[in-house]
């Protein structure tokens, strides 16, 4: 009876141990994708300052805005930027309806393949190429042919679509801010109505809160049929310190936390950090060559410099992507 | 016993009719303001059709998207938009920093109290009017100076604080929607920073959901002291045409409701009715000489000349300000 007793005892601490404890402490944590470190330490410290009623930094639901940067913070960015492999893609589709584009830089370089005197052309290059895949029909039109290609298209190393190749720990973060009353935006340099085709499915942000470069539009009824066409031209570049102003035009708020990953990220970072209160800076370090890429002073997409100086210098959150994501993405074993 | 008994009955049906129904009847309406009549039924239906569960009209709370002009909409316009008695205010309290403005149109008009010469600079003596004076300091500074000027400035007529001129059944409207699940967007010619300084005191619309005509910005650093400077030039004008693209830039969804009252809504309003599913297009037309004003296709502010046609033509509603409004201004005597 004794020995019975005691082994019924054993067991069920056994299971406890094994089974509930492990779970338990899964189900509590809302970051599971961010192993013990530094960077996981500031960001759970500062949701929990700006949450605490009556606290010294506590932030009103209305003013908690987190904007994110989204390539190469929120997904990744090499060999290049997803969207300029689809404008890349869209020139090649294109190509039989604009013969001038075999004599004209930088579609020439596009469709000789010649990454050389394509990464000659820059960021003027770069727009000019946004611009001319991106404009010249409505933005439902636009958006059925990104969807499109995103169903399609597959990323040169890992074969997967690039809507997988979205940050497992960033995706948590987003989340849980969520979850503690923040409003969540992405700030991007990319297009807007590009990224809008898939936040909401893939990072669960709306349309409305998604800000990004823009195209000039116009808005056309042709026989009580109204539709607004996008034009060729860039109406707005959201990079650098476009940031700043776009977050100032679209939100009119400050946000008090920041999250990006490269130069371009600087000012909007900046901004933030120059508010009253509770504040959050972070950067995400691309150091992890084998599970995704290793890159930061001298890179050509992402470069992180001055940014990268400048946090080390105020204390800035610098994530260690190697040493600090148990994931990068959600198709890694857990 | 008896007669007591029947006296006590008496007494409570007398109770409940005098005091209990009127009561619970105001406490079940959201929309006090408006009489019964046709706007207020229409109203009404489209509400309940959008939020049935598994009605045939049932609209999804995100896409549950109204928008509202401001100028003769949410507030009164007259004798003329009140930001442009601001900017008229601003131009002579600003003179003696620019004295060139003695000779330059339209300074000239407004510093010597030339209303014809004032009128004939028509829409772009306006924008260069408010350029000039909502410019050349931080949002932040300007949002100041507009407080400041609401706080002290009075209107002519009523002798009101402007941000008191708004229309009390307008704002039980935008409170009934917010109660069912809408989100309750500001889309106006009015300057964006000029109405985000008192949208969410006066009308419960939070920054982010105020678009209007934008200036250009610039972002500067000065001494690790970041700021957005505002320039004087006009980035894009949030009138006619430009809503419907605002609309589109900054919310990427396109509304199932829109509020306006002139021609230069009437894009905003086409572009909402051409949607999918339920929809609702509404214009306040003034028609209230005695409580507000009457005014319609021959006004220099706010005039609904073609959009009137339309709406009559497409069985928009036409809101009759003098007969299916109980109280125009929240001061009005209920």
């Amino acid at each position: 009876m004794r020995q019975s007793n005691s082994g019924l005892r054993f067991a069920r601490a056994l299971w406890c141990v094994l089974i509930v404890l492990p779970l338990l402490a899964q189900a509590a944590d809302p970051l599971p994708g961010w192993r013990e470190g530094p960077s996981r330490m500031a960001i759970m410290a500062f949701v929990e300052d700006v949450t605490t009623d009556g606290g010294p930094r506590h932030v009103e639901p209305a003013e908690r805005i987190a904007v994110f940067d989204n390539d190469g913070t929120l997904w990744s960015e090499q060999p290049m930027y997803f969207e300029l492999l689809f404008a890349l893609d869209e020139v090649r589709r294109l190509a039989p309806e604009h013969p001038q584009w075999r004599e004209e830089q930088p579609f020439k370089a596009v469709l000789e393949n010649d990454q050389q005197a394509l990464a000659a052309q820059g960021m003027d290059g770069l727009l000019k190429l946004v611009a001319a895949t991106h404009s010249g029909m409505s933005t439902e039109q636009f958006t059925e042919v990104t969807r499109k290609w995103l169903a399609s298209a597959r990323h040169p190393r890992t074969g997967r679509p690039y809507t997988e190749m979205v940050f497992q720990p960033m995706l948590e973060l987003l989340d849980y801010l969520r979850a503690n009353g923040f409003k969540t935006y992405i700030v991007s340099g990319g297009e807007v109505a590009f990224m809008r085709a898939f936040a909401q499915e893939v990072y669960g942000i709306p349309p409305e809160q998604v800000i990004g470069t823009t195209l000039d539009a116009t808005f056309e009824d042709q026989a009580g049929k109204p539709s607004i066409q996008r034009l060729p031209r860039i109406a707005h570049n959201d990079d650098g310190p476009g940031k700043p102003v776009s977050i100032e035009a679209f939100i009119g708020r400050r946000p008090v936390m920041a999250f990006g990953n490269s130069d371009g990220d600087l000012q909007m970072l900046q901004w933030t950090m120059a508010g009253q209160g509770a504040r959050f800076a972070g950067l995400v370090h691309h150091t992890d060559q084998r599970r995704e890429w290793a890159y930061d002073r001298k890179s050509h997409f992402g470069r992180l410099d001055v940014a990268l100086d400048q946090a080390q210098a105020q204390g800035w959150t610098v994530v260690d992507m190697a040493r600090e994501w148990r994931r990068i993405y959600p198709f890694d074993a857990q």
